[in-house]
């Protein structure tokens, strides 16, 4: 018997259709597929792996108007969002493509024969890279052409040499399916091997787990929460042939903001701020889910009312936004249970409208004190949504104990240090100790797909802190070195390229 | 009560001196130690950490003669290898304060701004490296000096930034007190904290599980055994912040000898070989433990005779091998365990004399059918010691079996691919798929430190096969990127530089 999966309309909760869940069979099939694959993938040069990006970008564009129109009603993450986020996802499919044609997966380290005994004599040795083999994906809720069927994690993988197994997210179910069917008429029409990216789905753990366990696959890359990405991770390091698991995990993006900043610019943060938070209904790895403020007194400046004003400002800047419905009803009911949590912690809530029957959440604002934020871990978890904990700190060492707290971030936003001293040096120490991005200006929400990019912290927000998931550097989680020594000269002269 | 450790002397099993094993306490004194000494060498420049490396290569160097004795008493490596070894980890510690010193861990992508909306636009970005923090690293036994307490481990991660926790061998324990008394003599005598390196010592797995469980440490290093390292590699994944564990582990390193090749060289390559398999007793993690050849029928080559031919050279050059004592009676055991598995799981024993009583173990050489060697698990195993196991294979394809069947392994050799073709093309992807590193000429024991150098393969032979524990590569694995983004003036225009 088929199991069937339903897909919702995002706004309403209705079903709009359903799709067949992938039997354990058809999700070693796809396995076996990618491993068959791998082959001829690996050999394949720059050009034929930009090719083949360059074409699943042309796809997406060219059904553009229909994906849009399916993806906003599964995620009701509204078209000018969703535009702009398949055009990200086109951008970095040919950013990838460049980046292959250009031999990036192919780069290597001549290192000429020195003459002599060991130690420093040694022998010619070049260290190439090889892709890893199959990569199983799986998809991302929150960003369904980003970090989905054709989303980074993807295209990096491509680039790299390595095979794909999709595992489709459940909350865009119709829209995976239409962007497979996409990269499939895509692999027939460029002659390349199915196998090369296939799509399993699945509503609970299993495709999941098995997927993880199969022999075939050699790498997992995660984009989700702290809970489901470890419990992957757990199952990739407790195979026979253990592998890494790539997890982009959740993570509460501390916002640092001192006093003399906000007192002659706090209005329009508050502004920048208020529309970071609820930005896309909070639903963001990046969001900025927590505020911390220093009430340390500081000569010629009130640094308390300063800061009570600026909060003051943030809650009358949240108050009217409207968020749009969240992704599903599951995430739903888990931001307001965590909401729940900062109150029953003893957080103060300042935000904290009722949403009508039937309509989107209403945007959240709370505070604690330092001293608490770092006693209770209920109140550093992250919560998903379009809320935000701001954290009084008495001084400057309690706001860097605030972040040694949170342990682990993607991003720490600085407020306020554009002048060198003492205090800023210890704060731009504190936050590049958590996190993978530091940022200056401006809010964490929105991941630029550049070369510098770092889309991934210490633990809990990412499985394997030194990998990104966003820029450049993300191919490298896909391949691993080999060095050749003495390698005869018909090898030698074609170090790198595929042999 | 304290416990006291033994040292003994490895020719006789005699017990030279003991130790006191390391306190539970003793070992968290360490790491907290480790914790507080991070901070002002992560600050630490170039030159600085470049001195601290040059003035511990410095140390060994200037006790060279009592280190040389005391490592040959407990090791019975002999006074050449140790030299030898002794020369190359001065020449690493100094490799490495020469990459601390050209700003090598400091290295950073500038990615200016580039304007426009995304996603083209984006703003300043710069990717930095930081180190990750206290590593506990863990003594191997095979290498007292190379792989110890001032070994390439701590030499990258001190160079890095990282403070180290050294568990010390229990094969070596006075000579990794007496070089751990020359590291805290550099430490005074450069005005450096103590904790910046710490030395633990233990009899039992305890101490290890304490010392990768402590809050402090931030990543392992280990090199031994695959059991050893996997165990130790679940509790790094098992914390509540889990931590990169690099662990170099157990490998058989086939060596694939063409039958052309052997046509030709076979006597110089079978003393090569016999040589390399007895060479410091077996005791190598490169050691050459399987030997593949191919009876395939090729015109004008009896193959079958030429590899009939080099089994009877090598069995020939290897008989009247000397090989000294292993390093501890346990490792003898071990040795003379895995030897019985292989005649058990019906191996041929070509070579095999029984060594006297009292005296160092004899060289072994056994053979079987590549289908045996693919079916039984057993015969795949790491015999650490002077042993090498004959695979024969009816063809290339049954090769290429072998090679998957063996999975992963820190090297793989192959001998004839001089010239491009088909079958030279198959064996180089075969060798790349499951190696960190592929020779075409010479033995796999020997590895230099260099720029190119990758020890460091697919599973079982690492724990994390895209890193390397020798060659410049190695200061890589305590370091993690951090994107700046919109960086100040101050900070951007010393980009890379400690804060």
């Amino acid at each position: 018997m088929t199991t069937l999966l339903s897909s919702f309309e995002a706004r309403t909760g209705a079903v709009l259709d359903q799709v067949p869940a992938s039997t354990p069979a058809a999700v070693d099939a796809a396995c076996d597929a990618a491993a068959a694959a791998f082959a001829p993938w690996q050999a394949a040069s720059g050009a034929e792996r930009g090719a083949l990006l360059r074409a699943l970008a042309a796809a997406l564009e060219g059904d553009r108007a229909e994906l849009v129109a399916l993806a906003d009603r599964e995620t009701a993450l509204g078209p000018i969002r969703l535009n702009g986020e398949l055009d990200r996802t086109a951008f970095q499919l040919r950013r990838f493509a460049d980046l292959a044609e250009r031999g990036e997966p192919f780069a290597f380290t001549d290192d000429p024969a020195v003459a002599g005994p060991p130690p420093a004599g040694h022998p010619l040795m070049q260290r190439w890279s090889v892709p890893l083999g199959p990569v199983a994906m799986f998809s991302a809720s929150n960003f369904p052409f980003a970090f989905s069927v054709l989303g980074g994690d993807t295209a990096s993988a491509l680039a790299a040499g390595c095979p794909v197994v999709v595992k489709a997210h459940s909350g865009h179910l119709l829209l995976s399916n239409r962007v497979f069917g996409l990269v499939q008429g895509v692999l027939v029409a460029l002659n390349l091997p199915a196998g090369l990216v296939s799509m399993v789905q699945g509503g609970g753990r299993d495709i999941g787990v098995r997927l993880v366990r199969h022999p075939a696959i050699a790498a997992g890359a995660f984009t989700g929460s702290t809970q489901g990405g470890a419990a992957l991770a757990a199952e990739a390091a407790a195979r026979p042939r253990p592998i890494p698991f790539f997890g982009e995990l959740g993570s509460v993006n501390p916002v640092v903001a001192l006093p003399a900043k906000l007192a002659t610019d706090g209005a329009a943060l508050a502004a920048t701020l208020a529309g970071s938070i609820t930005l896309g209904c909070g639903q963001f790895c990046t969001n900025p889910g927590v505020i911390v403020l220093i009430d340390e007194l500081q000569p010629g400046l009130d640094t308390k009312a300063i800061n009570d004003g600026f909060v003051a400002q943030l809650a009358e800047a949240l108050r009217p936004q409207q968020p749009h419905a969240m992704l599903t009803t599951a995430m739903r009911g888990a931001f307001e249970a965590g909401v729940a949590h900062w109150a029953a912690a003893g957080a103060e809530m300042l935000v904290q409208d009722t949403a009508a029957a039937g309509q989107p959440p209403r945007p959240v604002l709370a505070q604690v004190s330092a001293l608490d934020f770092i006693a209770r871990s209920a109140l550093r978890e992250e919560v998903f949504g379009p809320s935000s904990l701001i954290v009084r700190a008495a001084s400057l060492a309690q706001a860097l104990q605030v972040l040694q707290a949170v342990g682990g971030s993607l991003t720490v936003t600085l407020w306020g240090v554009e002048q060198a001293s003492d205090a800023a040096r210890a704060l731009v120490r504190g936050a590049m100790a958590i996190a993978g991005r530091v940022l200056f200006a401006g809010v964490p929400t929105g991941v630029a797909v550049t070369a510098a990019q770092q889309h991934g912290g210490p633990w809990p927000s990412s499985s394997r802190p030194e990998s990104t998931s966003v820029g450049d550097a993300a191919m490298a989680r896909f391949l691993r070195p080999v060095c050749l020594q003495d390698a005869p000269g018909w090898l030698s002269a074609r170090a790198g390229q595929p042999v």
